[in-house]
Parts: structure tokens; C-alpha cells; sequence
């Protein structure tokens, strides 16, 4: 392997040739051994909106020149359009403020910028962190590319995945809202009601998990940046954080501001914590309707059979013919996953002393894990199941007809206690409902067939 | 014990003579003879709240006499007003609905409403089924019942502990504002800022906790109530959810509705779990907090000790004069079960079936809890420790007079690099910084004493 | 109130003059008005068990003399005999040492001992830190209480529990043996095996579980006693630890041993985090079983209705005549409580600094909680539901002869593909899996009727 | 991209012509484009010793031709060579049972034993499900593999990971036996213990946790081999499960043995639960031992300055000269992770239904992440910051010299209360604790000098 020496403030060190990344970065690859997980790609993208915005403002500020300024511009551009991914190669596990990986960023960056001022014959050059870094600290920087990557990714994969899913679960409710079946409590029969009834309580999950994302993503725009060091600013101009968030905003599109205590902003990750709540939530919910449709579609003879979802794959190696609800499998995985990653967040927000939290790339990565699976989780099971179910209606009228609990209309009319007396016996000696209550004497046939009518025990009245 | 005879549709069972319990609150009590952990009594105010509401509502639609309804008002009266505290045995580990606690609720209800209809003489008798529980179900009673109480703790209990612990810190963040300390991350020195504005940081925390709470608690305002068994509103007025919500509102003056999606209502928990997590971002600040505060204190000779707090107690059985953080330790586990809280609630809310989630009450006792414990936590520490703190300057000075990390504000006049090597080689030599910085050549005196200022390190320039 | 005049090195306090204990509890009261959480009594009985075993101890090395031992060990029998139990006032929420507590025991020991001593007209007097605590701290005590009293409680209360449930099961299992139903796997149609078989895997989880629990209890058998204040046994006679250790197993017949690193004994709690993963583990074995039984009994007319199970109470406010699987509903939120107690006491166990972990308190609430919601819950489960247990064998019956996945048989003979043909055709066309099989033109009908039997797929050949 | 064409019971689809999987790996990782966590090689590998020894068993056992037997072993062997390791595309988040990955295996090692049975010009040809998976089906397969696999990951990775800190742990206690230093409870000085025992508490925990993780990962001996589809053994040889068993124990020398009861080994996952609840413990240790380390190693200057510890890159990037805890952070995160990863376990082990659990992938991959983690974090930690761990004498003398509560030591002579004067008024008067017991009368300064010395105080008396 062909080498380059690299040094920082330790002294030299070789660095891949064919590598952008400099002695920090190496020296990091070096005494982090551990795990697989690579700090996300998404992270990087967020210090890269970040180091273009910074630049920007520093010229502006006249901290730096122009043509410095130029050169990290373009090479952050570089970075957002995915040329230099390869150039990242650091893990999850290293130091709790993600300073090497916000060196590995202002190293590939600078080298990026170095080479672009070379090429237009430029005497100036990029140094990592007076240029790169210039106003700024990892303890500020991680946390903002944290924010960033995080709103951003909820934008951008989990909303519209979300909204797939509850579009199609609002279709199959309106297409469904005819079929009238047996209501399940405590996995008991209960009083009847639509299938589209029942999956609008699933697509309405929806519609809610959707509003407290939106009410509480937006804790994600506050930005630390601007607090360097401790949270004071120091070596920062007083108007930089506002002038970055500005301008990540211009970048970005999103609604980004500085936020207005710089010293909560290095410290507290209250606001991920509570977005993790409401992904929390919404693996809660995808996990009830995951459980549903597979229960729904268990059979297919010895089940409840009530829906058909599609067949995607063979179901078992030593079993012919089986076909499983695997989607809802993959669905219901994802969600416990998603379950003790929250208590990863959890723990991590709880962990920082004095002016630092150092968790934060524990917590980028399990927030990030969350967002990417359930939107993955959720484009999946759509398209592989959800779009395809289709009632099987011969099962779902032979549980309404048989079902005792109809005689709920009776309270009304009769009372609990009489009502009950019908259902028990029925129940007990194995007879219809119909069959129990003419017996009772409570009521004559006529009252019965003019007060048990499925199709309005599905409202009020 | 003397006993009376009461019955269901079970049969016949003894209940004791002087309790106002009836049959099924009996039957649950022997059943389940699990834990020590009573259905917590402000669920039993937000069914006696609804039971209210409802006898109000179905009397206003002409389903229930007006001596009947005012019975059961006043009944609900004397259950709000603590009376009738002592009838209400049942414990958390029930069934999943919370039956047997809405019906030990009608029951109660109903044997003091039928009392007063005695005493006044009327041929008229309250039926627990068919008049108390008139137009409602277990299913959408417990889930209203929920949210009333919970609704209710965090307003009475939680905001005003928050506010009061918000306010102590707002008053030290003041009272030291001009104090200039020694910065810490990843527990080195790092630059300076003020006490003020490392309690800034805490303060904002419960800023930050007190927007989350009152954005995540609106949620709970959604009120099952009109869903009845499955949802779909069976045996209830069409009005009846609209217009009970409404009598809530009216009785507690919180802006209650009826939720617009019942089948949600019933079976999702979703804005519990939402609620949940910004009570455990709240425990992690507060995690934070306590941390801070005893590890600043922590000494009295081998330890940080910039902050002396109040001296509640003697620390050791063996230890004479010894005192101890003891109120940053009761929060730090407050926080703790806050967080092994979440797990519960989270799982509990994935585990709904069809048209029910029966972990109701595992969820309500779980979050209750948290509120309570926060709520307490927060005061008592405030008023036993919070209120108490004092800065020691001498240490205070002491750590900043020697510290290395000023050299921070060297990097825009000499730049990163040689800062560095100042600093190290004061590290290394046991120099001041000044010695190294002057011994290095790399500036003078004069630039030295203009540069390196702590005061005009505390805020961006 | 009566009040008298205590003091401790903090100065006077005024106690309530019925109770036994002294300024610190009195103290302690009043710091901590957090929660509702009383510190176990089942750790105040393991204090009690160690000061009466420290108390014979201290008189056989000559340091306490015959007749303080002596009062005081009658007074620890008097607190193990439950005659105490109301001057145990403190909350969990105290110091994390636990401290408190250990002096709360100390006081009302020294009380009830100094009692004793007056009636008997002695001149000496036991002083609850010089004599009750002598060669003891609260930082080696109450590690060596919880583990006394975990030991205890998994030995009285929740061994027997699961050896109840296991019996049942175990009988069960015999009575059902040859009843061969349809298996399900992923919710669907699997290959045939007896309900004595399934049952036998859920009394396999039993007998799996307490191996795990007779394997990790033995942990709990270490006892930080002889630790004294930070592990060094300062204060302590050297043989203090080992001679009380032995005394405690002479007391309670569990072969109790001084833990060989005392470091280790007051800073870690490993060996708590280890058998309470035990207890989670039983914990999901019973989540599992209480659900396959809830799903078996689900119906009656629209569930799968292959057992029934007793029915305890009245199910539903609204339908009548409803039963539901309530001791499952309760069985499952005992075991989602355990899931979150288990994360409180990792964090908590993680979060020990230097010569102690001030997080005991919680640790032994949420275990404790473990273990008694376990045993109750197993032991309700049991009397009010498994023992009660019934098959169907109507609806057995019906779901075996008209399932698919017998073709399994047909795997050896005709090869996996040409199976999943036949079973594919039949599901797709309504047949039988005969009618398909023989229309295939594969096998013949005789082979078919060889091959094809359910009572030969219950077992390997 | 060049295809080929291969087929399954669903039909025909397109496969990528230079890799050896089939139809179902191909229609799986289109079905599942979910996240980015492949199932682990190491699964696979557990797989590849599962077949490898089925193939041997049924060759044995008459059930394949020697030919084909012996190209599945040579298969076998390539794969667990590392040789096709680019062949096993799919991912975590497919079907719960892992079908889709023990397909991919078979469809890879058919796929690899055709080529060599075509290079011999043989004309058998093995066929992926009747020969491959000859006598097995996933529900025994994936779980067998996974014990496999962990077991191998817990005794090649982890153990001796956890041994090497341990032996640089017992070399630094022997080494710092002899440096007394200030003990710390809740934070506050305490009485003296030597660095040598502060640190044989750390090894201890390892101790305890080697202890811990060798009982239970006995339980990951336990093979469902055998079970097939849904325990019973349906289409296995009897003594097929105990033989495959055999035969992977003579593969990988580790005492594997077939599971007594397979309903459980397919359904149960307490036995993995419970080796988590171990590796938990081991994460609470390792994060109480990496907190000890970075707050004894704080400072330079505003910190308690204990230790020093290796200084292994710059730590800030814009606090030049700043040296950060780095691998403490590290180890702690991933000890934070582990306590996530045991909530995902724990729940997921709940939710099996009937014969099958079906979060196999999900509690194989967080189980897995946990053993890497925690032993790379080790080796990481050891390598790069434990042995380099030095005292840093002067500051340990000067905690020592000046601290208070070498008081306790006068306890057996003066009392707790005389002694707890003394140190009050010390700490309150800033004197020392000589100058106050002098000043207090309560002993002479002959006796202080004989009774307060350090080095007596380390150790019971």
C-alpha cells in the first residue's frame, strides 16, 4: 500500500496515499478498532452542510478569504453529492464528542479544497482546523450535524414512507367500509364492526404518528453551532451561530435556527430523546398493525383467516406450499429494534457532565438506525403486503353470523343481566343466539330479528 | 368480618358489610391476589369525573331519570372529593381493560347513589350496569379515565415542581453571573465560562422540558369516551362522546374532546408513549442535572468542590461528619425508573390486538408513576438541595488561575498548531501558561496579557 | 401529636414518641417527602438477620458485651417476627447507599434493645451507630440486606410459585398426550404434533427457568459484610465478615459466604443484573405462554377455540355474557413490569463511581418487585387458570383433518417441489389435501393413505 | 449485469450470474430492500457446521448418497474458509424464523456441490432443500446456527478479550499495592484504601463476569437440531438430532448436545436471554470501570488528576493541547448499547406464538453486536489506555494528607459522635484534623498519632 506522511500536534503518521483523510483521521482508524458500525454517511452530509454554511459565513465576516472560501464550498459540495464517501472510514466507537470524525471531515475537506487551489495555481491553502474549523468546535459542530442529518432523514425517507403506507391503509378503508365483521376484545368476540372501521383505527395511527412527528421534529432545527467550545462562543463571531443556521437553511430548505442556549446545546439531547419518543410510538403502532394483519391472515384452514395478503415467497424449507407473513415479520423485528434504541437514546441523554454530553455518536447512530428502519420497514410492507390484502369474506360472514356478542343491542332494551343469561346460555348449550333468546322467553321473535341487525350495531344511535 | 350478599352474572358472592363494593370488585379482589400495587386512586377520580360527566350527558338525552343522574352526580361528588377512598381495593395486575376497576367504580358509585336515594325516599335504584355505565363499555371508559388523570397530574402535579425548580435555578444563574469558572468537557479542562452560564444550561433544560410537556400533553386531551365496546360508538347516543367530553371540560376546565378516531382510541396508546418520552427526556436532564451539581460539590478535599450544598443529614452510619449528595442520589434514581418506566410503556403500547390494547393498566400505573416520582423529585430536591447552593470562589479561582485551556483564545492570532504546542509543554514542564507561551517565543508579554483574558472568554467576539 | 426529643450529630429533631426510631429516620422523613414507594420490609428483615448475626458476633470477639448482644438480638427477633414493622417509615427514594435505612434499622434496634435492657434494670444502654452498626457500614450492610433478602424472597415465594405452575403443566401434559392437533409456525398451518407436546414446551420453559434461577441465585449467596466503609474492613475485626457470614446461613439455613473481593461487594452489582436477567427470562417465557394460551382460547365463535379455560368473572361492563382470558392479561403485564424493572437495574448497576454504587435503593425495589409480581403471578395464573385448562377436541379435530400441511409426510417419498404442488392446488382450489394429492397423479391413494398419518408425524422415524 | 435463470416452487426468476445463490435468496433480498444490517457471516458459519454435519449424519444414516455427502461437506468447509462469504447477500430484517438465510445456505452449498460434483463428471446433482436441508427445517436450523455461533463468538472473541484486560488489571493492583490514596463514597472523601485494592475491584468484576458468562453460556450448548418443523422431529431419523449434535461438537470441540425438549429449543429464547443478562452485567462493570478511569484521569489541573492515562490523539479541535478519556467514552457507549441490545432480546424472546418464535434475526443480530462489541471495547481499552494507566503520586499523597475523614478511625475509642465533632468542626474552621481533635480534648496527640494511620486503615484490625 502506497503511504503519505500526515502529522497533527502527535507528530507524523502514514496515511493511505490514495486517501484524503489526514493523521487524525488515521490515528482514530488506528486506536478505535472496534465494531462494525461505520459513522453514518447521513452524519457527514450534516457536518458537510455545515462546514459549506461556516465557510460562507466566515467570509462574509471576513475571517476568511474568498478564495479559501471558494475552495471548501466546492469541496463540500464534493462531499453532499457522495464523490468522497469513500474517504469517511471512521466508527461509531471512538470519542463520545465525535471530534475525529468532525477532523476526518475538515481533513477530507481541506485536502479536497488544497487540491482545487492547487489546480488553479493558488498560493493560499486550506489547514483543517484554522480554515475548516474556523469558528467552530466539535462539541458545536457533532451536535448540529446531528440535527441536520436527523430532520433531514425524517424528511426525506421516514414522512413520505409514512405516508405511503397510511395512503394505501386509507384506500383498503374506504374499499372495505361495506363488509361488516365480528369485533375482537381479549381475542374474544365482540360487537361487530366495518373492516374498513378497523383499518382506519391502523391508518389512523398513522395520521397521529405523522402529527407527533411533525410537532416534534421540529425540536431538531435548534442548532448548537455557535457555541464552540463550552457553549460561550469563544473564538466565535457574535453573530456566526445565527448567520450558519441562516444559511443551512438557505442550503437546506428546512427551517434551521440557532438555538438560544448554547450551553444546553453541548450538553442536553433532550429534543432527540423526545423525537425518539414519537418514533417509539410509531413502532409501537406498526408492531399492532403488523400483529393484526398476520393474525388476520394466519390459516390458512387452521386460523382466522379473515384476510388474504400476498404470497411473496415459499415459506419453508421443509414445509410445501407454506406461505408466511413475512413482511409483518420483518415489520415486528424492526420495531423491537426500534424499542431498544430508545433505550439506548435514554440512557445516553442521561450521561453528559459539566459542558459536554459525550454519547453523542450512540446516539446519532441508534436515532438514525430508528428512522432508516422504520422507513424502510414501513415502504416495505406496503409494497409487499399492505397494497395486496384483500378480505376472504365467506370466513368473515361465518364469524358474524355465529358470533353471541350481537346480543349486546339487547342492554338497552332488556338489560345487562337478562342479556347476559341469553348469551351464557346459548354459549353453554351450543345454540345461536336467536335460538337462546326465543328460548328465554325475554323477548319475542319479532323484537329479536328488529333489534339484532349487524349493520346497526356499527354506530351509535 | 360481617358480610352481605351481593350478585352478578356469575352468581352470588359475600362482600364485606362495610364496603361499598359490589359483586365483580369481590370476584377480582380473589382472583387476583398479585402484588402490592393498588390501582392508583387518580384513575378512580377520572372515572368518577366521567361517570359524572355521563350521567349529566345521558340525562341532558333523555336516557336516565334526573333522580337517578343527580344521585350519581352526588355519588361522584363524595369519590372526588376523597370520601370514599377506602372502596376501591383492586390492584394493577387485573385484566388488561381495566374492567373490573370501571366496574369496582360503577359498583361503588352505584351502592352510594342508591344511599342517597334511599334517604331520600325514591322507588328508584341505580343499576351499575345500566345506569352508571349507561352508554359506555370498559373499553373506552378506562382509556378516558387515563387521560383525564394523567392530563391532570402533569398540570397539578409536574408543571408547578418544574416551575419551582426552573425558578431556583433562574435566581442562581443570576446571583453568579459574574463568577468565571473553569470549563469542563470529556472531563478535562477546557475554557472558561461563568456559573451562571453552566446553570443556564440546567435551567434551560427545564425550559426545554417544560415546551415538550405542554406540546406532547395536548395529546392526552383526546378522549375514548363514546367508543363503547369496539369503537364504533354501540349503545351510545351519536352525541354522547361530543357532549361528555365536553361535561369533562366543563368539571375539570381542561380542554378535553372527544377523539376523532375511537378505534384508535381504544386500541393505541401511542400519545401515552409521546407523553412518556418527554418525561424521560426530562428525567435524563434531570440525571444531568443531579450528576453536575454532585460532582461540583464533591470534596470536601479530594474532590471538585466549586459548589457547597445545604448538609440535610449525616452521611455515614460509620463515617463521622460525613455529609452526602443525597438528594442529587434520590433523583438520580427517580430518573433511573423513569427510564425502565419507558421500556414498559413502550412494549405495553405494541401489544394491542384487533379492537383492544389490554396493558392498559400497566401503562397508566407506569406513567403515573413517573409523573409522581418527577413531580416529588423536583420539589424535594429543590427545597433540600437546589435552594442551598453556594459557590466556593476560593476553589473556583484556583481551578481557572491554573488552567491550561485559555490558550484557546491564542488560535486566531498564532493558530491551532502552535497553540498546542504551548499548552502541551506546559502540561509537560508543570509551567504555567504564561511561562510556556512566553518560553516558546511565539509571543510576547504584552500580547500575552492582552490575549488571554478569562472575561472576554465567556462570550462569542 | 406526642412528640419526644432525639438527637443525632445534626442536633435535635422531634419523633413521633409511639415510634422506635430516631433523629436520622426522623430526618430522613422529612427530606425525602418523594413517592409513595416504601423501602421493602423484606429488607429491613435483611438488616435484621445481619445485626442479629453482627450482634453474636461482636460478643464472640470480645467487642459488645453479653448483655447488649443479647437485647439486641432479641430485638432483631422481634423485627424478624413482623412486630416492628410500622417504625419503618422511609421511602425508597433516599440516599442511594441506603443509608437511611440502615440507620433507621439501627434506631428502632437500639430502641426496642435499650426497652429490653430498662425491664431488666441494666445500666448499659446499646447506641444505635457505636453498638447496633458496630464493625459495620451502611455501605457493606445494605448490599449484604438485598442480597439476604432476594435470596430469601426467590427461595419462599418465587421457586414454589414456578414449581406449582410446572406441576400443572407437567400434568397436563400427561393427561393431553395423545390428543394430536394441527402445529402453527409463523401463525400458519404447520405439521401436526399433541397438545400434550406443546404443553410440554411450556413446562420445558419452567424447568429451563429454574435452572437459570437455582444457577444465578447462587450469586446473591456473596455478602459485602466485613466491607466496612469503602472495602478495606476498616473498623471491622478481620474475621468479622466470614464469622457473620456463617452466622446469617446458621440463621436462615442459605449458605451464605463473605464475598472474597469487598471492593467488588460495594461497587458492582453484577450478580443482581445477572439473576434478574434469570428473572426476564422467565419473565418472557411466561409472556409467551400466557399468550399461546389467551390465542388457544380465543373465540368462542371467531377465535381458534382449541381450549378453554375458566371462567372467573363477568368480562365486559357493555356485553354480556363476555368471558375473558383475564389471568393471561395479568400474567403478561407482570412480565412487561419485569422487562422495565430489568432496565432500571442495568442503568443502575452501571452507575457505581469509585468505592461505591449509590443506586442500591432502586436496584432492590425493582428486583424485589420482580420477584414478587413473578410469584404471584404464577401462582394466580396457576390456581385460576392453567389448572382449569380443557381442550376442545371438536374444534382439535375439525383443524387437523382439514389442514395442508400434512403434505410434509410427503417430502421423503416424492421430493419438496412435487409436494408444495399439491399443497398449493388444494389451498388455491378448496380441495382436500387428498383430493389435490390424488388429482396430482404423484402417488396413489393407497400410498397417500400410508403416508398421510397424523399419528406417525408426532415423532421422528 | 449478467443472469441466469433459477427457479422455486413460486416459479422462475433471475439471478445474478456469478453468484451461487438460488430463486428464495434472490426473491428475498427483493422482497426485504430493508436497512443495512446483513445477517451476520457468523450465522452463516454457524449454518455451514450444521450442514457440513447433517450431510455426515445422513450419509451415516443411509439417508444420502456418499457422493452427495461428501460435495456438501467439501461445500461446507469452503464456506466456513471464508470462501463464499460474497454469496449471502440478505439481511437481518427478513422473515422471523431466518428461512430465507438457512435457504440462502442451502441454495449456496447445493450450488457449490453441483460444481463439484460436475468437475468429477458424477451425475448426481444435489438439490437444495431435499438434500442440503435433508432432515431439517429452518425452525431447528436457524436456532441451532445461532448457538452455534454465539457460543463460538463468546469463547473466541469475548473470553479472551475479557482475559487480557483482566491480566493488565491484576498487573497494575499488584503493582499499585503499595500506594494509599483517599477512598470516595457518593462522591465524598472517605476513609483510605490502597490503588492496588481500588483497582482489584475493577478485576474483580471481570473476575465475577469470566464467572458469570461460563455458566451461562453452557446454555447455548443446547441444539433444537432434531425438532424440524414444529418440534416433533416430523421427516428426521430419531437419532438425528443427538448425531448432528455429536458430529458439530467433533467440528468445533465445544460440548454441543441435542436440546431434551424441541418444542422449547423452537419457541423459548430464555437461554439467550439469559447469556444477555451476563453480558449486561459485564456492560454495567465495564461502564462503572471506564467512569472510575477518565474521572481519576481528569484534570490536567481542574480535576481530581489520579491517574494518568495514555495520550493517544488530540483531543479537541479547537482546544489546542487538549488530551481527552477516549477509550473510556468508547467503552462506554458500547456498554450503553449492550443495555439496549438486552431490551430488543427481551421483548423479542417474549413474542413467540405457539411453535415458533419468530425474532430469531433481530435477537441473533443484537446478541452478536453485543459479543463484538464488548470484546473489541476491551481489547481496544486495554491496548490503548489500561496499560498505560499511572499514578500520578503527588496529587494521590496530597488527597490523602489533608482528608477528614481518617476520623473514623476513632470510633472504637472516642465514639461516633466525639469523632464526628472533631470533623465538623475541621471541615467547618478549614483545619486539619489533627488541629481540631487537639482542639477538641477528646484524646491527646500521642494517642492521635498512634491511632490515625493510613496504612493501618486499609485492611480489618
Amino acid at each position: 500500500m502506497s503511504v503519505r506522511i500526515e502529522h497533527d500536534t502527535f507528530g507524523e503518521i502514514e496515511v493511505p496515499a490514495d486517501k484524503y483523510w489526514g493523521a487524525q483521521t488515521q490515528r482514530s482508524k488506528q486506536n478505535f478498532p472496534v465494531g462494525k458500525e461505520q459513522m453514518p454517511i447521513e452524519v457527514i452530509y450534516g457536518f458537510a452542510h455545515l462546514k459549506r454554511a461556516a465557510a460562507v459565513v466566515n467570509k462574509e465576516l471576513g475571517k476568511l478569504s474568498e478564495v479559501k472560501s471558494d475552495a471548501i464550498v466546492k469541496a463540500c459540495d464534493d462531499v453532499l453529492a457522495g464523490r468522497l464517501d469513500a474517504h469517511f472510514p471512521l466508527v461509531v466507537w471512538q470519542t463520545g464528542s465525535g471530534t475525529q470524525s468532525n477532523m476526518n471531515t475538515n481533513e477530507v475537506i481541506a485536502f479536497a479544497a488544497n487540491q482545487y487551489l492547487k489546480e488553479a495555481g493558488s498560493e493560499e491553502s486550506v489547514h483543517p482546523n484554522d480554515d475548516v474549523n474556523k469558528s467552530q468546535s466539535s462539541n458545536d459542530t457533532y451536535p448540529t450535524a446531528m440535527h441536520v442529518a436527523l430532520y433531514n432523514e425524517i424528511e426525506v425517507k421516514l414522512m413520505p414512507a409514512l405516508d405511503k403506507l397510511r395512503n394505501t391503509l386509507k384506500e383498503k378503508e374506504e374499499q372495505f367500509a361495506h363488509i361488516i365483521k365480528i369485533g375482537r376484545t381479549h381475542l374474544q368476540d365482540a360487537t361487530p364492526l366495518t373492516l374498513g372501521q378497523e383499518i382506519s383505527g391502523w391508518r389512523y395511527m398513522l395520521d397521529k404518528c405523522e402529527e407527533l412527528l411533525n410537532t416534534s421534529k421540529k425540536e431538531l432545527l435548534n442548532l448548537a453551532i455557535g457555541g464552540t467550545a463550552v457553549g460561550t462562543g469563544i473564538n466565535a463571531h457574535p453573530e456566526f451561530g445565527d448567520r450558519v443556521a441562516a444559511q443551512i437553511k438557505k442550503q437546506t430548505s428546512f427551517d434551521f435556527v440557532s438555538s438560544p442556549n448554547k450551553f444546553h446545546a453541548l450538553t442536553a439531547h433532550d429534543e432527540v430523546t423526545f423525537v425518539h419518543g414519537a418514533l417509539k410510538a410509531l413502532a409501537a403502532d406498526l408492531m399492532k398493525i403488523a400483529n393484526d394483519v398476520r393474525w388476520l391472515a394466519s390459516g390458512p384452514r387452521a386460523g382466522l383467516g379473515e384476510l388474504s395478503i400476498p404470497e411473496n415467497e415459499p415459506g419453508s424449507s421443509i414445509m410445501p406450499g407454506k406461505v408466511n407473513p413475512t413482511q409483518s415479520e420483518m415489520l415486528t423485528m424492526v420495531a423491537v429494534q426500534v424499542m431498544g434504541n430508545d433505550t439506548v437514546i435514554g440512557i445516553a441523554a442521561s450521561q453528559g457532565n459539566f459542558e459536554l454530553n459525550v454519547f453523542k455518536p450512540v446516539i446519532m447512530y441508534n436515532t438514525l438506525q430508528s428512522i432508516y428502519l422504520l422507513a424502510d420497514g414501513m415502504n416495505s410492507f406496503n409494497d409487499n403486503c399492505a397494497v395486496g390484502i384483500e378480505p376472504i369474506e365467506e370466513n368473515i360472514s361465518h364469524y358474524l353470523n355465529q358470533s353471541l356478542m350481537l346480543v349486546t343491542a339487547l342492554n338497552p332494551h332488556i338489560g345487562y343481566e337478562k342479556a347476559a343469561h341469553i348469551a351464557k346460555t346459548a354459549h353453554k348449550e351450543g345454540l345461536t343466539l336467536k335460538e337462546s333468546a326465543l328460548q328465554s322467553g325475554y323477548l319475542t321473535e319479532e323484537e329479536f330479528n328488529e333489534w339484532i341487525k349487524p349493520e346497526e350495531m356499527i354506530h351509535p344511535k
